[in-house]
């Protein structure tokens, strides 16, 4: 594997978006396993650095991304990755993370996506 | 200013996009005064790891980036900011910087984009 450049704790940044649509679903973190397993399994695994343990994308939800291409940059440090993904990337119930907009004050503003699903149904407590 | 989630060093991650394409142009790190720059001046700010500065994009190049809109995630640690970008983002001379495909086994492989421009002659030595 080229020899990316992890930061101090062993993570690099990952892009996640929408291979069709181009919508930046989100953004998570990956060591080298879980790149190793996101490139190998063809579907996206992070790293929780809350949690401390890898995650398959969707294990729970069943909203899962199917990787298409992965792209990296000149300095090595952040991989893009294009995938289909399945409902919504989002664990409050919006297609993509990105859902609240920014005002002139940098407050955050008005909320740019309907939900896709009501997330107490789909991650069951 | 909304709280964001600034890590240990004090930076969020950046994802920059095309507003018009939706290509993902790049991904850099702001601390506050970088996003409040970014927001108030309407064109892009960042903050060198590795330099220790501020630089507005473009500074040097003339590619900079207008800001269309702001938006953040439901954890406030990340950022995606729609561009107009003028000439291209990577200062190798793309468009974007994720110009390098990985192949199956984790490899470099095939460069996905043409150059837009000669970076010799834009970043004069």
């Amino acid at each position: 594997m080229t020899p990316f450049k992890f930061d101090a704790n062993g993570l690099i940044a990952a892009i996640i978006q929408d291979a069709d649509s181009g919508e930046v679903l989100m953004l998570a973190y990956m060591d080298k396993t879980a790149l190793e397993r996101t490139i190998r399994e063809k579907h996206t695994v992070f790293y929780s650095r809350s949690r401390q343990q890898y995650w398959v994308k969707g294990e729970t939800s069943g909203h899962t991304q199917d990787v298409i291409q992965v792209l990296t940059d000149c300095d090595q440090d952040t991989v893009l990755i294009k995938v289909h993904q399945k409902g919504g990337a989002c664990h409050l119930g919006y297609r993509t993370c990105f859902v609240h907009e920014l005002n002139e004050q940098g407050d955050i503003g008005r909320i740019t996506q309907e939900k896709l699903f009501d997330p107490d149904k789909v991650y069951k407590k």
